[in-house]
């Protein structure tokens, strides 16, 4: 018999408003233990979907899904969602290429309204969907459920601030439970604490369905005098004066309180405000005694739970957070930034250390930036950790704040190019095009990690500002030294001398950037060429592009980073103002968004490996009337 | 004998604090005229200087600057501060090339503490000071003046949510002048409109002095109880639950509340937030009648008032406004969304004609965009209006909520290129950039006016992102006709055709796009030059520079953006992914941030005028040994 009887009947929303709600309480114990087994087979984000499980049902239970329209925050709590909405034989290829993703799509099901990944649209995007609805004349409802570390965010104040006067039907969820992937930090958090403190969401629970029952007469009491029900339990102040009518807090895993509450919510015109209580990890004992280990998982055993990992060597991640410690031990200047990505970053380590010195600004990115610039001013030297993908929340503070006044901010800019399983919101794919056009910015790519070390320390010591763009997970595992020494600036290092004649026309150099090294040195070797490791986008090292352009039949520049605008664009430049006319091949990520999928595997689709590489170069080279000798043809062999 | 016996005597703000607080209102009055004379000869900012004239004697007065740390938001409001502060002579040239700026800028004086132009950076650079000087063990003061457009920006939000929890000691002033350049918008504002209402602010100015009389005790009481003190006249509950300690409402033009509250605030600890309301225009009765029209003013008769511009051709602003009202005419799904700048973007008749689709969401273009987002997926058709330079901000609500979903949002972009007089912070000198790297966008410039018009046309008929992008001011003035009629997607223009012979080595194709279309029109006479108007920056018309790289020696794009990742970069990729080698020079921005001064004087400057144009090339074909005939040298006329 199946472990799952009453989720079995399940295809879709409908057959779960089928049930009596005395039967959801076994539904989320079911969809519990499949969440559990099943991301414990695939990896992927746990502690937050354990904890909206009964939130989940509820929403589909009360609203007519998908013409009510649920716009899931940051989307990494969803899995019991897709698993309502006929996705769940999909999780077994959750977060794989071609797999259901780990976040809401519009292509993947009517049921994803709105595509998430970066935190705090949720509310701007409902809003939107709020007014079409109005403007169309169609009774519909739209709900926002979002984090209280979500809701830290400047745009989630935003979108509040415009929906309070607009006139237009929208349920806010503020799913409290105290943690975003660090835990919370900033004053939001301190007023939300008190909110839920001792007294007064104590005395909620205990009054539990008396309070729930009086609803409907003050529901109705409210209509007659034609104004908002005002906050039943304790008024939520600060959500109030922004315009909202603030219902909660509620016990968010209490189906009881609920669907009710929901039920009386959906009634109500103008803009609502349901602040729920949820636990991340509730119901797994394992994850909800460490929810930060268990927010998102590798394949482990559920019984068992996750075991410490033997990884043999330093991620890019550890590298940047050893170096900020060793640097942070000889210069009392240094200040490290993080908007809330303390463990994604390697900040722990430093938090610890120097508590006085780390400044974890919440989900806070514009902030970050100005926050760095004005530590900067005052003699400061600050590192702001970012990943590449949320640098974009802040693009102009960078440049308004940081690069017009140059100011020596140094940004650890983690997560550069593909970054796999989470995809296409996440992937660090524009950096170097946006980066590259900002006057005054350096800016490095390390191939290794002892370079990355070095250019933090670069980076560290230039006067202006600085970025260094490291990829995702572990590097080639070279030995770190601990040494605080700088590289010379905009010089790039020769790897590879090809030894074929200086005239021959299949005589190649490859300008590597970065992580694409790698397998450039790998192509060279089938093809003889000569490989140049760039190390710096800007200033690129333009003598010895000249000077390679003097005795190479082509040039290539490789990059883990848009094609378009990125470092093989200032490559190009920098040869035409020198008047050379040697060709230059450019690959680099395509003009499209990159799925979710195995990294390797991608940049293997892409060209972007050895292979690739080296079948791209043929290519080139027979359209000019030069094909490979067969032992490098495109079909030869890989490294 | 002077007018302004008594400015004539401060040379700085130490002059300043010599003199008894009675002395000040005199001096306020000699500022105001002084004032009022001087933009009226050079134009500039008026309405929002004359209100903060009392707040910034008093700040100089009170505070040790430039010691202490005054932060100025957005900074068009500072020119008495500039004043105070040894540029009296300097107002002469304001915002006029190598003249004092119209901001306040690092390097132009000690008492500019952070440099600004975009708005709601002051809480979060002045956090960092504030910071900084805690960890240097430094007693100082740092005091941000924020107006209350620019705290509903969540850039805002963000830092006064890190504020309350960081143990710093930091002033925030909210300067509440119930408009931002727009008037206000959102539930921020109406919530200030409460705390300001009839009952408490008007009970507060009655008490006037006799409520700061008590101040003292209040504070040693509060001392004695180690405790924050707490709001004197009515509380300010959003900002204590945000951890400030709330002070106000109090008249900001009333020297003798705000010289006592700010002595006592000077000496108070950790996070204090003063509220002071004060009126834009004060003090000039014609500003005060229509502070919007005396926002941003040219010269003007400082007695007579601003008469009706005479202008005979419209501006881009205003071809926007019209195609606009037109388009929503035909398509009831058209949605205008707007961040604050409801006039600067040509939308008040939209917005008067169509007042349930249009949406000032306040200085928040985070949410504008996702906001268009939501509006999309839901079928409408949401044109969002921003100026290039402010579209920075929302860098990632377009790749991560508008491309990536590949959702119909029209950027229509205003003040893409410079824009003279308000110098580097507005410059919009990155956009094509910034935009040409993202999957699924249509990015267009236009080189006149009816182009705009189609252009918009095809971009709103597009099923995906897309963005026009026009310069400031007016273009050359070609009639606009009344059709709505889209482009062929991807098309260039031939607007000139080289007589030279084909194989002539000075045979050159200039490719100009949007506002460069003129100036390569004018260098095409001298040089006998083929020109392209290539409309389209993305997708770049691959066919025809493939024709024209043919038959000319060299290809010149020109470009009134950043040289380095502009749409120079594609064009170059496009002939090296065709395997053409005709050499291309690459003209556009310099790798530098450029100044206030005139656009023209600018242009021609760096070389972006006919003159520069034709004196590039020649330098260009000088150096491959090509030099041009005399008569269309670099020394040769312009046009």
């Amino acid at each position: 018999m199946s472990s799952t009887p009453l989720l079995d009947t399940i295809a879709s929303p409908a057959d779960l408003r089928q049930l009596a709600s005395g039967d959801l309480a076994q539904l989320a114990q079911e969809l519990r233990s499949f969440l559990i087994e099943s991301v414990a087979r695939t990896g992927g984000h746990l502690s937050s979907n354990l904890g909206t499980i009964e939130l989940t049902l509820a929403l589909h239970y009360v609203y007519d899904t998908p013409e009510d329209r649920l716009v899931w925050d940051v989307g990494h709590q969803t899995y019991a969602h897709k698993i309502l909405t006929g996705r769940r034989e999909g999780m077994a290829r959750l977060r794989m290429q071609d797999g259901v993703s780990g976040f809401p799509r519009r292509c993947e099901s009517p049921y994803d309204t709105f595509g998430v990944g970066h935190s705090s649209t949720s509310i701007s995007a409902a809003l939107g969907m709020a007014v079409a609805a109005r403007n169309k004349n169609e009774r519909r409802n739209v709900v926002a459920i979002i984090g209280d570390g979500a809701m830290s965010a400047g745009q989630a104040f935003e979108a509040l601030n415009n929906a309070g006067v607009v006139d237009a039907n929208l349920l806010v969820i503020l799913n409290d439970n105290d943690m975003s992937i660090s835990p919370p930090v900033g004053a939001l958090n301190k007023y939300l604490a008190r909110l839920l403190s001792g007294q007064t969401f104590n005395a909620a629970r205990r009054a539990g369905e008396k309070v729930l029952s009086l609803v409907p007469s003050v529901l109705e009491l409210a209509r007659r005098a034609e104004e908002h029900v005002k906050g039943m339990v304790v008024p939520g102040t600060l959500f109030e004066e922004l315009g909202f009518n603030y219902i909660g807090p509620i016990d968010g895993h209490d189906l009881d309180s609920l669907i009710p509450t929901l039920q009386n919510l959906r009634e109500l015109n103008g803009p609502q405000f349901l602040h729920i209580v949820t636990r991340k990890g509730q119901g797994y004992k394992l994850a909800e005694a460490d929810p930060v280990l268990y927010h998102g998982v590798a394949k482990f055993d559920s019984n068992g739970g996750i075991q410490p990992s033997k990884s043999t060597k330093p991620s890019y991640t550890q590298i940047f957070g050893n170096w900020l410690c060793d640097m942070a031990a000889c210069d009392e200047r240094l200040i490290a930034v993080t908007p809330a990505m303390c463990e994604g970053s390697g900040l722990s380590r430093f938090a610890r250390e120097y508590p006085g010195r780390y400044h974890d600004v919440g989900i806070a990115e514009q902030h970050a930036m100005t926050f760095a610039a004005g530590l900067a001013c005052e003699g400061m030297r600050p590192v702001v950790a970012i990943y590449s993908t949320f640098l974009q929340r802040a693009y102009d503070q960078l440049i308004h704040d940081i690069a017009l006044q140059n100011l020596p901010v140094v940004l650890a800019i983690d997560r550069g190019g593909l970054v796999g399983a989470d995809g296409a919101t996440h992937n660090g794919a524009f950096d170097l095009s946006y980066l590259g056009c900002i006057p005054n910015m350096l800016v490095m790519t390390p191939s290794d990690e002892q370079e990355c070390r070095s250019m933090l320390t670069t980076a560290y010591r230039h006067d202006g500002p600085s970025a260094v763009r490291y990829p995702r997970g572990t590097g080639p595992g070279v030995p770190v030294d601990d040494a605080l020494e700088a590289l010379p600036l905009g010089k790039a290092e020769m790897r590879r001398h090809s030894a074929l004649p200086t005239a021959d026309p299949a005589r190649v150099a490859l300008l590597a950037f970065g992580s694409m090294l790698a397998p450039a040195l790998a192509a060279a070797e089938q093809l003889d060429a000569s490989v140049a490791n760039m190390r710096f986008v800007k200033p690129l090292d333009a003598d010895l592009l000249r000077t390679l352009a003097v005795d190479h039949a082509l040039l290539v520049s490789i990059e883990e980073n848009a094609v378009i605008g990125g470092a093989g664009s200032e490559v190009a430049r920098c040869l035409e103002q020198s008047g050379i006319d040697t060709p230059l091949l450019r690959l680099g990520l395509p003009d499209t968004f990159v799925d979710h999928g195995d990294v390797a595997a991608l940049l293997s689709q892409l060209g972007l490996d050895a292979t690739g590489i080296v079948k791209s170069i043929a290519t080139r080279l027979a359209a000019s009337g030069h094909p490979l000798p067969a032992s490098t043809s495109s079909t030869g062999k890989t490294t």
